[in-house]
């Protein structure tokens, strides 16, 4: 099943060209602040299904061309994100920049970026205020956590997946906090929807990729993830308790590179959706804390 | 105003030995999740101010000895923090262990805690199962959000400030992402309440201090910040959105150090609050993430 978040916060599922609005099976008030309706979503999910699969018998479908898609999880309880778990991208960082530290994620475990970066795949990209710097793209596999846990173990892990997305990481390249470098508004798009676990059986073995105004910038299959799905859970879970909703990006493989305003950016993940995205030059982000030039990299 | 959430998510103005029970003049759902009723009443607060003054005549009052104080914010959209941002910290830090990065708040920027990570007055800090590492308690003056924005400036963010808390950042010191071993649960404990801004006018000439088992290890006063108040909402905003509800850890002063099972840390910040909590030993936490040696350090 694809899930969609939908003109404000509505839910449907995803069908060939339109979506199915199950909204009212969860319940739904269009002026719920903060939005966290697909948590509530997500946490009901197996208990709710038989009233989801009747609803679709009836539910008004709307055409694609009429709908506003949304992030699909807005406000979870955090976005966790590996570092360095592919090693060809860990290889293309010391050789063209030196700025990546120097062991992967296994080793280095995960960061956070923050839930305001989460936007949909009708937002665009907003590039901050910051002309001498590189910002980059990053194709990444998300996954969406169902039931949550703590000390999870590896081999139980995929029965905590909700389902998965597509999430372009992206960055300011530079030698400041990473998760500042990580965390600008729109600098973590991801959908076009979820789709449900039981739809990405070979999650350890799909292709993505990543184009730029239709060039292939970034291709790569998650057999080469250094830390796998499960294990990625596993470790989140010894630190913390994960919650419905919680997002875990699971890093980049090769190909990063930078974007500029008028990009056209897609991002594939077979058997788990796709999307394009705008790139926009916007007006805020300038701010002192980047002129500076500390002595020590952080990637 | 002094803004507790007790007993699973009621909302309470403290008094001298009890609470007044205002949960009603924002609506309350006892099974609400995620909990995020604090959000909306810091979100409506000047709003709703009038309808608290009445309420407060005729409310109910609960002795504190009843009551369970919980974690004023639980689900915030982000908990940041400014790293290095007392001179004497960066002093120690560099002489102790070698282990914090070169440069200070205002050139590296800031980082993220897990909202699972937060806990409240009454919670114990429980330590991971990581018998190899030192666990340090950090004593830092937490910002709470009112009025959301982004590109504050530096002249206006103090309207954006809802109130203050203490908060102590806990944190595994080795050579992993900094964001992971600042992340376990209950490496955040924050309260005992929200103290709104008009009660603390000198939020810049504040003494704070953190005592284990009453030897006084931390002392610092607010005008020793690298980083103050207005400069790190200016700062947060020049690259996120902020949301109403959203915490600013500041920073710590000198003196961290380890903290142990049957520990009891108490922290006080003058004019916003203080409280006590007791250190136990977890049985979470172990993973081999922690038994690798990473070649670079991130302090």
């Amino acid at each position: 099943m694809k899930i969609a978040n939908f003109n404000q916060g509505r839910i449907g599922v995803v069908e060939d060209a339109a979506i199915a609005d199950i909204s009212s099976v969860i319940g739904y008030d269009p002026i719920a602040w903060p939005p966290t309706g697909m948590l509530r979503f997500i946490t009901a999910f197996k208990h709710i299904k038989p009233r989801i699969v009747e609803k679709l018998q009836t539910a008004e479908r709307i055409p694609f061309a009429e709908v506003q898609l949304n992030c699909p999880v807005a406000w979870p309880n955090k976005v966790i994100a590996f570092p360095a778990n592919y090693h060809a991208h860990i290889d293309e960082m010391k050789t063209g920049t030196g700025l990546i530290s120097k062991f992967d994620a296994s080793g280095q475990g995960f960061f956070l970026k923050a839930n305001s970066s989460l936007c949909g795949p009708n937002d665009p990209i907003v590039l901050p205020d910051l002309p001498d710097r590189e910002i980059h793209h990053e194709c990444e596999l998300a996954i969406i956590i169902g039931k949550g846990g703590r000390s999870i173990s590896r081999e139980r892990a995929l029965e905590h997946v909700f389902g998965y997305s597509c999430l372009i990481d992206v960055v300011v390249r530079g030698k400041e906090e990473r998760v500042m470098r990580k965390s600008f508004d729109s600098f973590c798009p991801m959908g076009p929807y979820l789709t449900t676990a039981d739809e990405v059986p070979r999650y350890d073995d799909i292709d993505l990729e990543l184009s730029v105004n239709g060039d292939l910038r970034q291709k790569a299959n998650t057999r080469n993830l250094i830390v796998g799905v499960p294990e990625m859970i596993a470790m989140a879970s010894s630190v913390m308790t994960l919650y419905p909703g919680d997002i875990i990006a699971s890093g980049t493989p090769a190909g990063v590179g930078p974007l500029k305003a008028g990009d056209h950016v897609a991002i594939r993940i077979a058997s788990v959706g796709e999307m394009t995205l705008e790139v926009k030059q916007g007006k805020d982000g300038a701010h002192p804390v980047w002129n500076k030039a500390p002595a020590m990299s952080l990637a």
